[in-house]
């Protein structure tokens, strides 16, 4: 078979698979997520013998000492997928709440009804837990999955399939529901891209390349979780400590994260006061300062800002750092550079606060809060999928629910249009 | 300057007018929206002298007159823009809206806020009436409005633009929160396609062809109304009465529309009882009737239905009529046929309602009421800007509040993340 025939009719599996998941009991759903749980702790050998393999041919690759680590299936990843499994099966499911529902003057009773979106397809690099953490969200929410992980990845995605496609089995479920395409030319994506007919949704995670290039391709729906520039505005009255635990912990706690700090703005009358203390603290810790021409004349031992760092996600220790003439200034700033991610204000000025979080485009504006906090664990919504910087369908931490929709539903006495 | 210079600054100008409008007050909104209406009064004059260009240049190049009548500003086509307009000042504004407020165990106060999405791409095709219908939607829930109409009614979408224009900053506001592409030539549209950056959803309007094209072209999300291929079920305990109330008002009331029927399927036990009677109704009132084989045996005068009559939008008073072994097959003919658009059963048997309600795919699903409620008025949105029948962003009638999305708020206290 082409490789279009093998990917297209493995799609048109996914379709029926999604069917007959939409109306799949709670109970179902969660029974078979603990099965998956069990059958990943009795089949570990073979899972991490054929890890092993991939980490083999990544090594003689020549593969990157970053690009092994996110390859390897150790122990603790292991238990952390075991663990991930578990944690969604606990999950309230989202799949037939019905909400807004209203009496109409024409007598019929309207409301909504939350389903499953249908098929989602994953575009994803290395981590080969994303098959699992992927296929166990997709599947609580009632939607077959058909992933596609980077070819470095492809026996360690292909035994994760077959682990949790026997354990579908097993429960009498349509092991179609979580599917890997066992192609690894790259054409196999194109293709994918194109299956409108099958495919619901694309959620790619990976680089910035990856997700260009999925969204330039693809006639179906595809949630980005794109970069994040985040930034801190510290307005001319905050709490100056606050502020500087906010900047610390968004900076250093995890620099290589999407919800990290990569720029702060600073209130001109408070600079003085403030920048000189942060950069102490942040260059004791090990972070690079690139400063506007007026912040550097404070920081004399920072460097200076090129253009091109304004804007920039670091993804290290590193960050930018400009003085702005008032908020408007501050959120002129983050208009132009930032990535509609997180951004935050701290201020004790009610005013400010309420125009920041009203007037600030991002998946979430925070007032005196860490930017760390976007996340879905953190904003309750359970495990999240991703973090979407588009604003269609989904905006933010993605949860169970945002890999639901809802259908109108009506409830009639024969009622008809006049 | 070159069309692509055209389109692309015009663009770029309606990116900025979004950031203007996303804080406007609804008083200013509304404000704007009423002196609208009030110029269209006194500029009616200006604008059907305009619309007589377009009839005239459309009767030199042989529209049909369906086309032509489309095309045609009458004094009634005025009046419903006007009506219009002041029907959407009074509607609610969704922007700002916050809900889902909770405090997390992390001490933060999480919640989601309602905002635009920036600015909207309408890509539509002769009826002038759309450019009013969509700026007002658009500019109520803070979004720019890009619009490209089609190019026989450019005269009349150019002195509406320029009307809501004159309106627009005769209140100080950008008057590019609503503009009409100038350029006919049709590559207007490629471009326009392509400037992500720039725009955050488009939303066609028009026939299959334009549908389709605009979906495999574009780079920024698109949400479809597509065509309508709805299903009523009569199950084997359905009140007949009913039946027959509901079948004759899908089909024959407005069959050119959407949420018209295209496809009745009849429980074989009651077929015999039921479809001699409705057959008598529909064909009393010009109804052609296309049957399977079982169903050509009971009304002899029928035509028999070809496969292509299976999942056709007819838009026109046909109706394709067939006989079913039980509710199972009429969802799996659903499944197969139907466009997601809105489906119906007649039944008194509670389980079979509850079934059909909660596994059936469509934007909108019925017990006992006709398809035809399915509209953005009749289910209480207020004004609709289309019907989506994909499942991204919004399922069914799009009011203002699908011209909108959720951003995370956060309100701290100097938290941070461990």
């Amino acid at each position: 078979m082409s490789i279009q025939d093998t990917v297209r009719s493995m799609a048109e599996q996914s379709k029926i698979a999604a069917r007959e998941l939409a109306s799949l009991s709670t109970e179902s759903k969660n029974r078979v997520l603990n099965v998956m749980a069990e059958s990943l702790v009795s089949q570990s050998e073979y899972i991490q013998k054929e890890n092993e393999k991939d980490l083999v041919a990544g090594r003689e690759k020549g593969l990157s000492n970053a690009m092994l680590d996110r390859l390897h299936l150790s122990d603790k990843v292991m238990d952390s997928m075991i663990g991930g499994l578990r944690e969604v099966a606990a999950l309230a499911d989202p799949v037939g709440e019905i909400d807004e529902m209203v009496k109409r003057p024409s007598g019929i009773v309207v409301g909504r009804m939350r389903v499953p979106l249908g098929v989602i397809g994953m575009i994803y690099e290395s981590r080969p837990n994303v098959t699992v953490d992927a296929a166990a969200l997709c599947l609580k929410a009632g939607n077959a999955v058909f992933l596609r992980g980077g070819s470095e990845a492809i026996h360690s995605n292909l035994a994760l399939a077959k682990v949790l496609q026997d354990a579908l089995a097993s429960e009498n479920i349509n092991p179609a529901a979580i599917q890997v395409v066992p192609v690894t030319d790259r054409s196999a994506i194109n293709i994918l891209l194109e299956l409108e007919e099958y495919i619901d949704l694309i959620i790619p995670r990976g680089g910035e390349n990856l997700i260009c290039f999925v969204s330039e391709n693809s006639r179906i729906p595809v949630l980005k979780h794109y970069k994040g520039v985040c930034h801190a505005y510290v307005d001319e009255d905050a709490d100056l400590e606050m502020a500087t635990d906010i900047i610390m912990n968004g900076k250093v706690q995890r620099p290589g994260v999407c919800n990290s700090l990569e720029t702060i703005l600073v209130h001109k009358e408070i600079a003085k006061a403030f920048l000189p203390v942060i950069a102490t603290s942040l260059t004791e810790t090990g972070v690079e300062l690139r400063c506007c021409p007026q912040s550097k004349v404070l920081i004399p031992n920072a460097v200076e800002a090129a253009d091109s760092d304004w804007g920039m996600e670091f993804l290290d220790l590193i960050l930018a750092v400009k003085i702005v003439d008032d908020m408007d200034a501050a959120m002129e700033h983050i208009a132009a550079y930032g990535s509609l991610h997180t951004e935050v204000i701290i201020t004790t000025d009610y005013g400010n606060a309420q125009k920041f979080i009203r007037e600030v485009d991002a998946s979430a504006v925070m007032v005196n809060a860490s930017s760390r906090f976007n996340d879905g664990g953190q904003f309750g919504l359970g495990a999240e999928i991703g973090i979407s910087t588009t604003k269609l369908h989904a905006y933010g931490p993605m949860g169970l629910r945002e890999l639901t929709t809802r259908k109108f539903i009506v409830y009639g006495d024969g009622e008809i249009r006049s």
